[in-house]
């Protein structure tokens, strides 16, 4: 017994950078949620084995702690540098292509982005949810649809985009209400349109340690132009995804590895006239018919 | 050509769970400077293997970015949360160690520690460094030698503790003077003391996500008594380093994996009586002696 305890009392003094790793984990062997243990576990194994495969520097170390430091501090109500950084890293796309495998036909996903808000202003299909921010309009409209093809009324569609300089309504100081973002439920027969602005392409914000990242890395900041949307129906899995612009720059190297073929669609180019809506322009105008199709969302478990 | 050219447009597209990881590097392969490169490659391929091992999902995803925001955010000025989570997570102890190799005699190296302060005050040797913090007497001496025996004259002494209800001067609000940290150089035969207060054990900071986090895998954020020392000197290796209290609780179980056998020391109880330097205590009061053994710097390159 006391051989027994004094090998235990020293297994975790006197410890190396080999014998560290078996240390954490024991330490943290009496985590009570098992998935918790899992997912740490593994956390603890990857960034130790990472640490000793670069043979990181207390210098470099230094500077890691310094830079999540900056992202730290950047990060507030209005901006999400972690977020950036996933997405930069491609960690982003990895989470979302791995807990989306649709069957084929349903809307693939896309990266969610640091920009969504929680709160966005209901609107009326057909309103103009620019609401004041800068762009050329833009009429968008398509139907939400199930994978049998059946239309999917009172579908919950959250939408928002950047202005024609290429910043969102949370990156715009002073700015208190939304603009290019909000919330709308498709019709009975699963049709849903608005009035917006044309989307372009923008480089994420760059001013913060991600952005130095980037420059270090040799990467540009750009994303191809593009809408966001998350669809959300009882009885389907959310979808959060982009509708991206045919044609435009930055579709083959997206800044956050975002881009799938099969959301690229055609944004039609209009002189003056009349729009879908009946609306007499002026000025030139797009439009961009896009459907959707959400994939059955698990059946919920049955009481035994 | 343009069939090339089309493949490589793709390559970056459609990216999906595997792909991920090959696109990122692709992306990053323009990094001028060969070790960041080597660095960031190694992060993006661990931190990939992790989120594919553990089937990461996007809510885990989103614990995992609030966690982040949250370390940031109750780091400032005097409090340096990414380094108490690498110090939890034994990255600390790895990096130290590895970047530690020194050879049998010489004072073995440990981990720094969230609350060194670059310009602490600066005292003669014999000073009292408690400065106002409270705790029970504790003389320090010892010599500081190389490791062929040479004593080691003018050696920079950094040294930083925690009083008795195991505090450091920053964490105590409206401070605005150091307690318990001062820095002073070694003697001509490389001899140094000082007063100060005897160090207790004490729990890391753990109000915040880290704590959070020490409790939800079920390990106590207790660390053993100890000293924190820095020791630089013109051609040697600096040492950062702590010394233990024999004896003491938490020695095998420390929640920062720092202790090593060598740097455990008994500190002397003594009775109300003449201390070391010849004052007449009238309380009950500690010495300590420790003498630290530098490594010989690598020799500068030589000029061609």
């Amino acid at each position: 017994m006391r051989h027994d305890a004094q090998r235990e009392r020293l297994s975790m003094i006197d410890i190396d950078e080999w014998t560290i790793t078996q240390a954490v984990l024991k330490a943290q062997a009496g985590t009570q949620d098992a998935r918790l243990r899992r997912v740490l576990d593994s956390l603890v194994r990857h960034l130790h084995d990472f640490a000793r495969e670069v043979e990181l520097t207390e210098a470099e170390w230094a500077q890691g702690i310094d830079f999540l430091t900056r992202v730290g501090h950047v990060t507030d109500d209005r901006r999400q540098e972690f977020i950036l950084l996933s997405d930069v890293l491609g960690l982003s796309t990895l989470v979302t292509a791995q807990n989306n495998r649709r069957p084929a036909g349903c809307t693939e996903a896309t990266v969610f982005g640091p920009f969504y808000v929680a709160d966005a202003p209901v609107v009326r299909n057909g309103d103009d949810i620019a609401n004041g921010a800068h762009g050329q309009p833009c009429f968008v409209s398509g139907t939400v649809r199930g994978i049998g093809g059946e239309p999917v009324a009172g579908a919950t569609i959250d939408v928002w985009q950047s202005d024609e300089d290429g910043t969102y309504d949370v990156q715009r100081p002073g700015l208190d209400h939304a603009e290019g973002r909000a919330r709308l439920a498709s019709e009975p027969d699963g049709r849903y349109r608005f009035r917006s602005i044309l989307a372009v392409p923008y480089p994420i914000p760059h001013d913060g340690p991600v952005g130095r990242l980037l420059e270090r890395t040799g990467r540009h900041p750009w994303r191809p132009a593009h809408l966001h949307f998350m669809i959300q129906a009882p009885g389907y899995e959310t979808l959060v995804t982009h509708v991206f612009r045919s044609g435009g720059e930055y579709l083959d190297s997206d800044a956050v590895f975002g881009v799938r073929s099969s959301l690229v669609a055609d944004w039609k180019p209009h002189g003056p006239g009349t729009a879908p809506d009946g609306t007499r322009m002026d000025t030139p105008f797009h439009t961009l018919d896009y459907d959707f199709v959400l994939n059955p969302a698990a059946p919920a478990p049955q009481a035994p």
